[in-house]
């Protein structure tokens, strides 16, 4: 597959999506938000939940599922808390002004739940659970996935979603613990880029309506995904979009939109973002110092035969940015393919 | 087994509990409050985390590992959060002193983050997640365990510990949904149980040095627990062990103390707990009409072959409470047994 790769500078693809989202009425200054978040996610490695999602997006956009235009707000706050209403925007635009939110809040009330209605797809947990990080906070951050693919443990109405979660925690010479993880075996995503890419699956990521491995990506909607550990991660998965969705008077349950396959409804989609703020805790020198031990301790240990290094949640998309900003983010033949298809469309420069 | 199971009642069992701890110092209202929690954690299932370690609870105060006149109390505060110091009490006098703080500063804050450090073990997590439902709030609870036998993926030395979630959702008409989980496949307490019970454990609980299964429980301290979901389970035990112990200045990785081995050293064990108030949020009768309607859509799901039932989180300890409630707590002979040994140490009433 490699041979067929080409990469795109940061700064190219970054102009590429912001020109798109212009072309469908989105004001330059959230085209560009958007872009600079969507490019973030690519560079990190995340490749099911950045550039890939723009033709969906875009076609989300022209059904008019997706208000170009929201009034983006704060309708409920406490000084621990607030309630964020996306106006059924671009869910990057939302969960950006969330997050800060979260962090401004949080310097005086130590910790800030921030719950979010309203609002749609807005790429992988990473994004905003790191962004406490700079100011010395945790970022925590769960939310409702946008389309269910999993059933309660033992069942197969398709009730749930694979409701992510995600906390970035600060070190200090070490790069930050960034975990990020759907509570399924894998993200839908997964299974989207494997279809594309004509891979196979491996056993354990779905199952097909009669308990049987299901490794064909193609026919990932005639399956269900598999919650992590079992019924842990279904509880997981229920409990994240309980606090993500149905507190927040988002969708959870059968009110959820698949939007894969619909681009007229909006998604209601709920999340939420927590910034914890280190300091007021305990001085964040000593936090860092100690994460940073904690982390050197895991990365020293003894290993089990035939394993090569031990690795930190982030570590990897640590790594790819460093190599993606360096050398540009490496899109496949048939995603570069369609983005030019989708230029064509909106009539605006390709990619090249 | 079933025919060596004695049941004892509840307040029986409380009453038993109060007079060890008082035997060893602890004053009247705090060995009933421990007592009390002990046998919720008992009548809801939760053996391995109940009255099952109270000999190892007074084995640990005669040791001098935990103090009996701890001076509980809050050291850091802002709206959103509090620092409890525990002065390496008894576990759930720290944690009821903590859920109740949580709880009444969420009243105003929407949601309030409690941390809490020099704590020690505190029974089942399921126990303080549930504390904020009958105030129609939403409690959240994580933990740094009490001995680390899970390493990094990949890894051998043990760094981490089966570091629980709980979360804890009101319903209307339904139980309240309680996720209590350890983020390894199985909790050290059920392999303890095991072991006294004389059982095997089955495949994928633990691995040994060489990667093998092991599934011998009286061979568990030459073994590692395996984590759910591989390196997300992994993940999971790194960050919510950093949010309950590092950010609280409480013991992680390697300054974790193995109270199982160990009876004289303080464990300083963290915690977190979360208040999240329903009403900041929406009309608690709103939210908990849809927590119903989610549960039953779940409960009526279809099924997979061969499966007689869906069930919620916590659906089981609701049955079994109201089971034992009623016909008492049923303890193995060997337990029994151990418990009247104790009560001969310690010159008291045996359980009879």
């Amino acid at each position: 597959m490699s041979s067929e790769l080409k990469r795109i500078s940061a700064s190219g693809l970054e102009a590429f999506i912001a020109r798109a989202f212009a072309a469908v009425n989105v004001c330059d200054i959230e085209a560009r938000s958007i872009a600079e978040l969507m490019v973030r996610a690519d560079l990190s490695g995340a490749d099911g939940h950045g550039v890939f999602r723009l033709p969906q997006y875009i076609r989300r956009i022209k059904g008019g599922a997706v208000n170009v235009k929201p009034a983006i707000r704060v309708v409920r706050e406490a000084p621990g808390m607030a309630l964020v209403d996306g106006d059924n925007g671009m869910g990057h635009l939302v969960m950006r002004f969330a997050a800060e939110k979260a962090i401004e809040k949080a310097r005086t009330a130590g910790v800030a739940w921030v719950g979010v209605k309203w609002s749609n797809h807005a790429g992988p947990a990473s994004l905003y659970a790191s962004m406490p990080i700079a100011h010395d906070m945790i970022g925590l951050y769960l939310a409702v996935g946008n389309a269910n693919h999993l059933a309660a443990w033992g069942g197969l109405d398709m009730l749930l979603s694979t409701n992510p979660i995600a906390v970035g925690i600060p070190a200090d010479k070490e790069p930050p613990i960034v975990l990020d993880m759907a509570t399924t075996v894998a993200a839908y995503g997964k299974v989207k880029t494997a279809a594309q890419r004509g891979e196979t699956m491996p056993d354990g990521w779905m199952i097909d309506r009669e308990g049987r491995p299901l490794t064909d990506p193609r026919r990932a909607n005639e399956g269900l995904l598999l919650p992590i550990g079992g019924y842990k991660g279904y509880g997981l998965a229920l409990v994240f979009g309980l606090l993500a969705g149905t507190l927040n008077g988002a969708a959870m349950g059968r009110e959820v939109v698949d939007f894969n396959a619909d681009d007229k409804s909006p998604t209601n989609t709920g999340h939420v973002i927590v910034a914890i703020n280190v300091s007021a805790f305990r001085p964040p020198a000593e936090f860092k110092a100690s994460v940073d031990g904690l982390i050197r301790d895991i990365r020293k240990s003894k290993r089990l035969p035939g394993v090569d290094a031990i690795r930190l949640p982030g570590e990897r998309s640590h790594a790819k940015r460093a190599e993606r900003t360096k050398l540009g983010i490496p899109l496949t033949a048939p995603l570069l393919d369609n983005l030019n298809q989708l230029a064509a469309e909106l009539k605006i420069a390709a990619l090249g």
